[in-house]
Formats: structure tokens, sequence, C-alpha cells
């Protein structure tokens, strides 16, 4: 077991109604003016934003909206948000919907207080020394934002897709509440599947020193986003099993699953970056595509670790057959397991090999991934 | 899945020589003068403390000493250590030293500014508003106090052994460094892996509402913990088991593995907090003894979840042959298992019984541990 330091100071308010707080949490924390993030209108229809401003009004909080953030967020909205925040002098940043929101929010809050050009904290140009309090509603449970200090977003004009990650990017407080996750759809319901199962096995596939507690972790995790995603696409109002999922999405990333692991990578993250950079794919989709066809490459570098995952995952004996079991359960679910469902063909090959030349660099996996190692790899995925 | 607050704001340093570091974070913390709290004289011996005091003394970092806290710790000794904090104007607690001393480090905090008896934060007759910041050197891992709000403190007068829990006790850095820990004996090993499990399997067997993810979680750690005491048998030096060992012991008790759940109860830390506080037997001796007697007299209130225990942990069928497979293993890591082993006989119970109305009242148990229950369990365990 490696040497850690952990540390989540992140307090999660989870469970049914639990928006109805957000004013007396912003009010405890001495806030009075905030910055509203959101993506689309839906909020506006489906009676969040009715409640979220009832509760901010009862407390006297003042409220600046910020709609428009869209899926694969883009600096570009992130600088719009800034100008804004400033303009408006807001002491905190609100986030309500999923991870491209709160991503976008903690840039916003960072960015806000950073005297320099925003991207330069994405590019290890600048470095975060403060930002405003960001809180989060969360409407979508995937990308474990909600308690960790990362938030990814990309960069349109150079098509680069990079995060930042510092301790005063940790939301103050985030609350999960599963039903309002209940209107998502099928497609995103299958899509976060897949991005919270990449963001259990990076670390324990790639991992040099991988505590077999932590494997245990992550294969709970894993065993119980498949078995809520089979009961949620059987029927969106389980409850139970949307909590389950939603708790499982933030235990993956919030730091425990990844304490005393060493040596890990995240290659699968790495190419789906470039997908989505280039092709604006969905995150989880551009993921189950990658993933089957990483790991069809990668497992006999690891292959004890493979094994362990067949049988624990699947009770199956071999690493190629625990690989063939979670593409055939992607593909049962319906996300997608080939290039080709995203409509990305071999002729694409050239500039998804050209984007993840800058992607590896800021991955730091460069001399691993070289275009022949990378051609091979998105080759299986066709 | 029950509603839930997840908070945890205790940073965690774990590895190999951090204890070095105290003297850096409890500057950066702008600490200048420390009650430095610790059991026995053999720190002293085997050079942690003079390690901790040159951590110290280079920062400019002046210490009290406040040594002599004895296992099943006594209010007597935190009050003549409140005494002291006060008369030396100490601005935090160093707690050096297994949950003894750190629960007994963080009634002294909370004690020293509260203006009443401190006995009174523990019987709910006055309230924890402030505390002096505590940091801990964890020299024994079983409480996961290190990671958690909660103290555990006995009066001798009363024969009460009761706790505290505030948002103000959890310590701001814990140091977690298993090599500090190769020296712990094997009967303290195995009595901190019975008190791992009995932490692990009150909620898992008593909750209402105990969500599948968190049963999977508690089996990890539970699993983790007989393999590394097993392997820690075999072979006391084995660095990976004991870091395991001991991130296991922070994960059942940091409140992870507790989030959803509902309507869970402490019948077997009732019933041992009783043991020690008449008998002074070591705390997870305790439990080891009662764990299996309650466990026999439970299951069939929640039997699904006693055969899901008996095939997770065991690979066996049935409810009974987990317990019995349980009770092995203690008498196999040589933890005791009958009220014997710990010199307390039949004779003894009538005082037992006397203790524990105290004990289930403060517990919220009096309803269903009627001392007719209590003796059948009791009984079980001669």
């Amino acid at each position: 077991m490696d040497n850690f330091s952990f540390y989540n100071p992140t307090k999660v308010e989870f469970g049914k109604g639990k928006e109805q707080l957000i004013g007396a949490i912003l009010s405890a924390h001495g806030i009075k003016k905030v910055l509203l993030t959101y993506g689309s209108e839906r909020i506006k229809n489906d009676g969040l934003f009715a409640s979220i401003a009832k509760s901010l009004n009862k407390e006297g909080i003042a409220f600046v909206e910020c709609g428009g953030i869209v899926s694969n967020p883009v600096i570009s909205k992130v600088r719009e948000a800034i100008l804004l925040a400033r303009e408006q002098k807001v002491e905190a940043v609100l986030s309500v919907g999923g991870g491209s929101v709160l991503d976008s929010s903690k840039a916003i809050a960072a960015g806000t207080l950073y005297q320099g050009e925003v991207w330069d904290l994405f590019i290890g140009k600048g470095q975060i020394e403060t930002a405003l309090p960001v809180f989060a509603i969360l409407t979508l449970a995937a990308t474990g934002s909600e308690m960790n200090s990362g938030a990814v977003v990309t960069n349109e004009a150079t098509k680069e897709k990079f995060a930042i990650n510092s301790v005063h990017t940790f939301p103050k407080v985030s609350i999960v509440n599963p039903a309002l996750m209940q209107t998502v759809s099928r497609d995103y319901l299958v899509y976060s599947a897949a991005d919270i199962i990449a963001h259990s096995i990076e670390g324990y596939f790639t991992a040099t020193v991988q505590p077999k507690i932590q494997s245990r972790l992550i294969e709970s995790v894993i065993t119980t986003v498949m078995e809520t995603t089979n009961a949620l696409l059987a029927n969106p109002a389980d409850y139970d099993a949307r909590a389950e999922f939603a708790w499982a999405a933030t235990l993956a990333l919030n730091g425990i699953t990844y304490a005393g692991t060493a040596g890990f990578s995240y290659p699968n993250h790495m190419i789906e970056h470039s997908l989505s950079a280039l092709f604006n794919v969905p995150h989880g989709a551009g993921l189950s595509v990658v993933m089957p066809a990483w790991m069809k490459w990668y497992h006999g570098r690891n292959a004890a670790q493979f094994d362990r995952f067949a049988q624990q995952i699947f009770g199956l004996a071999t690493a190629e057959q625990g690989i063939a079991a979670l593409e055939k359960w992607f593909d049962k679910i319906g996300t997608p397991t080939r290039l080709s469902q995203l409509r990305i063909t071999e002729a694409d090959l050239p500039a998804i090999l050209d984007n993840l030349r800058g992607n590896a660099q800021w991955f730091g996996l460069a001399e691993t991934y070289t275009p022949e190692v990378l051609t091979e790899i998105l080759k299986r995925a066709l």
C-alpha cells in the first residue's frame, strides 16, 4: 500500500427533498448573492427551478442566472460566466445540473478570482490559489464531480479537453436527490453507467500498487452500478436503485477507492477526451466504446487483475471472458461499443491520432501510448 | 436508501514516515503550543517520542506532556488533563496512541473550552459548541477514532461507559503510519480485529434500511480484516497487510459504510461497554465474546442478511454456519469467545444486568433488550 493523503471536505446532502435546504445552507455560509449555473431550460419546466428560487427567496439570497451550459462544457462559456460573476459581484456559484454544469461551475469559481486567463489554469500556466465557494444540486449521477475537486472543460479553439484540480474547488455542499434523476433519459442513464465503470476500472487495472481492499471497494461499486442500471432500465421509478446508482457514482471518484494505490493512469479517459473534443459524443458513450478495445489490448499487462475482474464481477474464469461479458453488457443496456455507432470511421483516425498527441502529453502517457499503440486500440473499436 | 448527510473533514496522512510531518502540519494550522497526550512510556523507548519532539522543535512548537492514559480511558484522567490544558494555555491537543488516547483527547479538547463539568457532555446535560483542534498520530488501528468525531470514555465513579459526538471533535489531521503498529502485541492485534468486525456488523445486521452497496462495502472491510489478520499472525512485519488492516479500521467507522442506512443500533457495543466498565476487559476481547452470542440470539430477526453474511464472507449456505464460522475464526486467532475466558462467571450476571440498565437507556435499546433478553444472550456467552 502506497503512502497517501486523503482529504475530502465536501458535505453531501443526499436524499428526497434535500434541494429545499439550499437557501438555508447558503445562508449558513453567509452567502447573499449567487451565480446560478445550469444547462437547458428543462429545470424551469419540471419545478426544480421554482423550488430552488423559493428556497433562495425565503432566505433573501439574490441569484444571477447563467444557463445554457452544454455537455462536454466549453471554455468560452466559462469565460462568459466569469465576466458575469465579476460584474454582478456574486459570492458563490450554485450549480444546478450534472457533471458538465458542475465542472463549469468549478472553473468559473476559480476563474472569477484568478487575475489571468482561465485556460491557463488548465494548462499549468497558472495556479488556483483561491476560488468562490461552489454549491451543487445534482440532477445526473455519473461524473462524481459532486464530491471531488476536479473539473474537465473543452477548449473549442484548440480542441483540447483538459482538467483542473485544486483543494479550493471541492464543492462546499452537494445536494444529491436521486428523485430529481428519474427523468434522466434512457440514453444518459446507460452512458452514465459506462462513465462510472470507467472511473472504477482505470485505477483498478493500471495501478502498479493496488491494495486488495481497494479492489474490493471498486468491485462493490461496479457490481452496484450494473445491478441498479438493470433495475432502472426495467423500472425508471425505482427510487432505491436510483439512489444506490447515485451513491456508487459518488464513491467511484471521491478519492476513497484511490487511497493507497500508485502508478495509475487514465488511458480510457485520455482516448475518450479526444473523441468528445472532436466529435462531441457523450462522454460515457465514448468511454463504453474505448473500454473494451483498450481492455483487449491491455489485459496481458496485468493478467492477474483481469482474471480477478472476470471472477468477481461476472463469476467467469478468464480475463478474455470478463472483457467479453462487459462488452456484451454494454451492448445489452444500449451504450455503444463501436466507433461506427458514434459515426466515427477509419477515415477519422488520423484526426483522432493528431488530437491525441497533445492529450497524451497532458495525461503523461505519451511514452506508452504511441501513435502505433493508439492505432491498434482504435482499430479494435471500429 | 434513507436520506443522509455525509461530512468528514478529517485529513488522513497515511503511510511510512508520516509522523515526521507533525511539526509542519501543526505550524500550517498556526499552532504554537500543544498538549501531547499519550498512554504508556513505551513511546519514549521506541523512538517515536523523540521523532515527534524533533519535528515539533524544528517548527518551534512547545508541548506539554500528558501521559498515562489507560485502555478503557477514564473521565478522571480527562478532567486532570483539562486543568493542565487550561493552565498551560495550549492551543491544540496532539494525541499519540490508539483509540483510548484519541478518544480522551477529543474529550479533553471539548472539555477545555466547556465551562461546565465535562461528563455533562456525555450524558446530554451539556452541548459541545466548540473544541480545541485535535491532531493524532495513531499507534493502534482498531477504533476508527482517527477519522470520526466520536469518543468513548468511562466514568469510574458511576461505572458508565458513554460517548460524545460532535462536528467539533473530528481530528483536523490524523497520521496513520502502519509501520508504527508493527510492535502491537499479538493479543491487541486480534482484539482490534474483533473491534473492527464489530463496527462493521452492528449496522449491517440491525439496520432496517441497509442498501446493498453498503453491505458490499462492509463485506469488503470484513474480508480484508480477516485476511490481513491471518497474514499478520503469520508475519507481523508484513507492512502491506498492516496497512490494509489499518485502512479497513478507518473505513469501518468513518461514516462511508453507514451512509443511507437507517434504524441501526449498537447492541454488541452496549453489552460490551458494561463488561469493560465493570471488569476492565479489553474492548475488542469483550466484543468477540458478545458477538457470537448476540448473533445466535438475533439472526432470525434478519434472516436474509445473516444468510448473505454466511455466503459473502465464508462461502457458506446458512446463517448458523456463518455464525459458527466467525466464532471458530475468533477461536483460531485467539480472541476470546466465552465470558469464562474473561474470568466472568454466572455469578457476575446480576451485576452486569444492573449496569446494563443505564447503558440500555443511553443506547436507546431498553425496550428490546430487557433483562430477560440480556440474560439469554449473556448465558449463551458463558
